[in-house]
Formats: structure tokens, sequence, C-alpha cells
């Protein structure tokens, strides 16, 4: 399965790599971001177990090995190298830093080191699964952040890019903080909490709002939440106090926020319904909750749909799959690319995370701090269970608090230190040398 | 399969349906976008097969029923309503127009009519698979316009939101106007073309720049593509040309694509190689594009990644599925919402376009031009193939010529003209009158 979700090319080069004879060859890549995206001060990182579960069942299916003998690009492959798909599994090493993690620049979320093909093809779906989980678990730390306590629950697959991609979403913004989410699957798959109200279609649906109020009631009892925008929010907020207890709250969707909730807030008291709660919904993001909330809005949840789901304001990451080292029968080459504005630094790392910086350094150095690279796949196989999403969150937690504050800014976060260790400040000017005579450093 | 791939609130209203007795109303519902997404004329319709699909094989599991058993929301649900969905199948019609069909704010993409139930669980992925796919097809549309009549290739993948998000990008490039995809497995599945060169970890595999092109040349044949920019861009295009033919051309992939390629081009054309072609790629949008060929660069053909497949300006549109009709017995009642800023309109409609403007209909009218909502699914049934995304390509490829130049500019864009007819005016009219004294309106 899933051996053809991979761009052409890195099945092109794999077939490059065995006509050439380098099956022996073991790579060594790493995945990284080059940048921040805009306004983050770091990004929290997601989406390990979707890597594991690719490289264990990384497979080519008959049909697929045909429609591959077909292509032009594969008429001048060998017969041998089909066989070589047709048993191919993922043998090779897996490092990589636990989900929840924050990073920055230039560290390795993963390190993949296994014979060139096997670390080549799976270039492709690790940056895909990396990037989106990343984006979306750091977009989910600044709707939290900006909401100061109050719960954010995550109602994005309508807006996700494909429901699949929408899973996925409500797996990683649970891991950056969320305390729920619409994601019904996401829910059993991963042991999240799931929180669902009702849609205008539901009070559109009866002959009148109190109805169909009164029949939601009904069914839902304390977990009831009493959509009241679908005519009028001010008298949809009276119907649905008249009607009283049980009631978790109301959520608005629409209109002025800060006037309604305030108008609401006073309906619900004036009926006794003081612990009765409000629920705000409707193209918020983090600007948006920071600025009702300061403004005094009571509101004691957010549901955050699009800008979560697709990380609107920074919907994609500068994630990079390098080659940074090669070993032919025990002699490394070390392999870095510098040309104009793209580069990437050679040799295998380890990133030491300090309390007020983190120190990048050669994989096999000693170091202070804790080293965030661990083994998770060895010869192809887990080493031990991965932590589940709830782990996640709690480390991502723990994690963000240890931060200094003004990483966790809005807009324009203050810097985390990323140092060089030595031996990788030597490894990279030995290499860039190198690579004025040869394109690549011996060391 | 899917049953649990939605919102949760979508099978409380559900569950809250079957419990009012509400299971053999029927409802229409309809999936349109209440607005253009920045700078476009229009949006190109996709993702209809993946909307048919998940109807036609919309089951809960046993699995799924028992979590949902387990959830403090159905605690009061009775039994017969987890024996429902135990036989759940979507029995009901969608009408769709055909894919690559450009629609307008406030057209339907789709219409469904089912018992109210089925109706509503849909929402979600429905919304998600339109959405995702209408935003991708409508990006391609644009770069494919910017290049102005050379190949715009999808490689995006690797920046799609999610690795299986990334075939779904392909195919709806594809119907968009791209010429091909690096997507290996939407190749297969879709039989679009693919395309794919080598990555910057090949030419690093090798001991020098030369060898990894003689590799790669000795596979490909004709079909090679030297990406010629690991570490200098020129001497990288000397090696590419002092190796000559067999020889598609080469790829840039960072650097001042201006001057470089450029450059580039005399040294190809010097070598006597002047049908060797340039594929540009790295970080290009529609704009670049367009300035790139205005200042002259002699670009063949364009790899567009990030901007495509996350349809970057763009990442999520303004998709509503709303309840305009619910027929008990007979008895039609039209439904709306007046509330603030987020309105829909009444009854089931049909969309008719005329040359040069659309007629929004009610579903019953006869009209001038073109229907462009047909049977898809009657009673869950498909009432015949869909066309395959070759031909969704054609038809937006032919519509789109048919619209005026202005609707297709970059920015600013011209507005089309959608009219109500006669009858949908007196229904929206009578609808909202009645709504001032009760919730939903007899016609």
């Amino acid at each position: 399965m899933n051996g053809l979700l991979t761009d052409l090319y890195e099945l092109i080069m794999a077939a490059g790599y065995f006509e050439a004879g380098k099956l022996r060859e073991k790579a060594t890549f790493e995945l990284s971001i080059r940048r921040l995206p805009p306004n983050r001060g770091f990004v929290v990182a997601a989406g390990l177990p979707q890597v594991v579960e690719y490289l264990r069942n990384l497979r080519f299916t008959a049909e697929e090995i045909e429609y591959l003998r077909g292509l032009a690009q594969f008429r001048n492959a060998s017969p041998a190298f089909f066989d070589y798909l047709r048993n191919f599994r993922f043998t090779g090493d897996l490092f990589a830093v636990p989900e929840g993690t924050p990073l920055f620049p230039g560290e390795p979320f993963l390190t993949l080191r296994a014979p060139i093909v096997e670390a080549q093809i799976p270039e492709t779906y690790l940056l895909a699964a990396v990037s989106f989980q990343t984006l979306v678990a750091t977009k989910a730390a600044r709707l939290v952040e900006a909401a100061g306590g109050r719960d954010v629950v995550e109602f994005g697959t309508r807006r996700a890019h494909s429901p699949e991609a929408g899973v996925l979403a409500a797996r990683a913004a649970y891991v950056g903080g969320c305390s729920g989410t619409s994601n019904t699957l996401a829910g059993m798959r991963y042991g999240i909490p799931v929180v669902g109200t009702t849609a205008h279609s539901w009070v559109m649906g009866f002959p009148s709002e109190t109805e169909a109020f009164r029949q939601i009631q009904r069914l839902l009892g304390p977990a009831t939440v009493q959509l009241v925008d679908t005519y009028d929010t001010l008298e949809g907020t009276r119907k649905a106090a008249a009607l009283g207890r049980p009631l978790w709250g109301i959520r608005l969707d629409s209109g002025n926020f800060l006037e309604l909730t305030r108008a609401a807030r006073s309906i619900l008291d004036s009926a006794g319904l003081t612990e009765a709660r409000i629920l705000l919904s409707g193209d918020l993001d983090e600007h948006r909750i920071q600025s009702l909330l300061a403004a005094g809005a009571p509101v004691d949840a957010f549901g955050v749909g699009t800008q979560l789901a697709t990380s609107g304001d920074a919907p994609n990451l500068s994630a990079i799959y390098k080659l940074v080292e090669v070993d032919i029968s025990g002699i490394k080459r070390f392999t870095a690319k510098y040309s104009d504005d793209k580069t990437s630094l050679p040799g295998s790392k380890q990133v030491f995370r300090q309390e007020d910086h983190d120190v990048l350094a050669r994989s096999g150095e000693c170091g202070k701090g804790e080293a965030l690279l661990r083994p998770v796949l060895l010869g192809g196989e887990l080493v031990e269970p991965l932590p589940d999403a709830a782990a996640a969150r709690e480390r991502a937690a723990r994690s963000l608090r240890a931060l200094p504050a003004d990483l966790r800014r809005l807009e324009n976060p203050g810097t985390w230190p990323v140092r060089q260790s030595q031996e990788l400040a030597a490894l990279i000017e030995r290499t860039r040398r190198n690579l004025c005579t040869a394109p690549t450093g011996l060391s």
C-alpha cells in the first residue's frame, strides 16, 4: 500500500540509484524547516504517528508496479528493479523529536537513515504529514494562548483540505492545546474529547425555534448547547433561557460578538442561568479572540474552524528533507547545498535543549540539556510504542510554558537562540571548503 | 465506512430528528459559496466523484456505533436509533453541476434531497470535499492563464495538507487546466499524465554533478530533465549541455529566475540544444509567472507546488450547506436564514447559464440556456457514470474560454451577473414575509 503516494521523481531516483548500483549506500536525510511561518516564535512538532505508520506499511502492489512499468520514464529500468519494488520494505532507522516539542529553523524534526532508495522514496509523504500537522498544532497553540485559559475546540473539518485532512487537523489541534474537536472519527480514533451542538438547519427543520430547542434539550440533557442565532440572536437567547435547565449553554455563530455576548449574558443571568456558558464560533482567529477578551466579552469557550484546520494565515511550512550524509561501506561523505537562497547543513545532527537556548550538534556528540531526537524505528522496527495524542498535548503544554513569554507573543515574537556546537561548525566549514573542489565533502 | 467522518453535531441532529419522529421528512440542502475568494472572478467546481463515492459507501461499522453509544451526548438516544444507524444507507437524490463548470456565489454546486437524517449527516464531508478541490481547480486555472499556453504541472503533494490531500490536489489541478502532476498515485488512479525529474539529493548522492547527470540520462533517455541548481546553476547548465542529447531539458529551482533562465538558454543554444526546454519551479505563483513572462524569461514550462496544492493566497472557501426545503408528506416548507451577515435563499434551485449572465431559478422552472444542475444519484443509485478527470478538464477549458476575458484577470476581475428568476424572487419575498410571524415559510 501507499508505494505510489509520492512524487514520481522519488521513484525515478529510486530506479536510478538501483541501476547505478547504489543499493547498499546508506543515506541520512533530515527533515527541518528553513524559517518560521509569519508571526510565529516557534512551531509545535506533530505528525510522527502518521510517519511511523507509513514507513512500517510502505509497499508496492502488483497494480502499482504494473503502472510504473508502463511509464515512459521507466522504459530503461531493468526487471530486477521491479522485483526489488515487489519485495520492498523500509528497513532503516528513524530518529525523531517527540510530538508536542517546540522546534526552530534548522532543527531536525526527524532523521531517516536507510539504504538510499528506502530513504528517498518517503520524502514526499513525510514532508506532507509533518508539515500539515505541525502547522495546525502551532496554530492551536496560538489560539489557546489568545483564549487565556478558556477552552478552544476544533470545528474545522468542513474547511480542511479534504475530509481526511480534517481528521488529522483535529488530532494536531488537540496536540497543540485544543480541548476537543467536532470531528467524530478523530474522537474515536485518537481518544480526543468530542463536542457538538446543532446547526442552523436543525432550528430551521422545526416549525418553531422553541420546539427545536426543546427537542435537542430532551436528547442532550445537561450537554445541551442551544444555537441561538438562526433568526434573531437575542430573541433566540430568550427562548433558550425560557426553557431553562438542563443547559450547558448557548452558541453564537454570527453578528457583533461583543454586543451580542454581553446582551445574551445578561438575558441568561436575569433568568437565573448564571452557570450557563457562552460558546462563540464563526470566523474566529487568535487576534479576534484576543481583542474580544480584551474588550471584556463574556465568552466561556471558543469554537474555531477555518483558521485552525487550514492554518489560515500561514497555510504552508518551508519544510525541507535534505541529504546530509552518505555512507558507502563505512566511508562517510557529508553533503550540503550551498546554492543561492536555499542552503542545507551537512551531517547527521542532534538538538540539545537548554534553559535559554538550543545547541545544534553533530549526532554523536555529548551535550548538555535534553537530547530531542530519539530513536523511533531501528531496522524498520518500532523501538517502543509512541506516546498518544494526550501525552503529546501534555508535552506541548509543558514545553510551551517553559519558553520565554515573548516567544508566545501573537505578533513580532521573540527569538530563541539556536547555536551550533563547535564540532558541527567545524564540519560545516570543512564540507564547504571541500565543495569548492568537489561537490561533496569528506570528513 | 466513513460514518463518523463528520462533525458530531450532524450525528446529534440525526439522533434528534430520529427521536422527534422526523424520519420520513424529506429535506433539501444546497451547497454553494457566499462569496468568491479574493481576486477570483469565478470558481471552477470540482470534487464531485469524491462526493458520490462517499454517499454510495456511507455506512456505520459496529465499532463506530459502539463508540457513539458510549458518548454522553447519546445517553438518551433510543436503541432503535442505533439499529437505524446499523442499517444506514444513503437513499436520496443528488443533483450537481458537472466538474469543471465555472460557478458564482449563491449558485448550488450540488443539491441533496433525502430523508432529513440522510441529508444532514453528509454536510461536513461534502463541504470539505467540494471546497478543497474547487479551490485548487480555481487556482490551477489562474496559473494556466498566467502561463499563457505554456505547460503548468502540479508539484505540490509535499505541501498539501496531508499526503492524501495531495492526491486530490493533483486531480483538481488537472481539472483546472494543469498538464500533469508529480503525484504518482494520482497518475495511476485518475489517468493524469505524471512528470518527474530529480531532486538535489540525487545530484548530491554522486561524487560529481556530471556523474549524476549521466546516470539519470541513461535511465530517462529523451525524458531527461537535468536539475542544474544544486551547486552553481550556470555551471550545472554547462555540464548538462556538455552531455548533450537525449535531453528533454533542464530544471531551475532557485535563484534569480530572469537572469538565470536567460543565461541558461544561451548556454543551451550555444551547445546546439535549441530544442531543450527550461522548466522552472520553486515558490512560483500566478503573479510571478506573469511577471517573468512579461519580462521575457525564456521558460517553457512551470512546476508549481505550494501555492497550487494549498491555494496559498486563498486557502479556504466560504462554502455553505443550507436547508432550503422540507417536505412533510407532500407539504413543502421553504426555509432560509436571514440573521445578520449570513443569509441563505429558500427553495430548491436551478442555474441557467446564458451568454452573458446566469439565471438563478426555482428548480422546476423552464429557462433559457444550459441547465447546470443535473441528476447524479436518484434513490441512492448512480444515474450514469461520471465524466473522468480529463473530461472535466476539457469542460473547464471550454467554459473558461467562453467567459469574458475580464473575469479571468488575476486582480480585480470583472463580475458575472447572476439574476434571480421572477419565480425565485417571489418565493424569497414570500418566505421572508412569513418569517416575520413564523420561522419557516409556506408556499
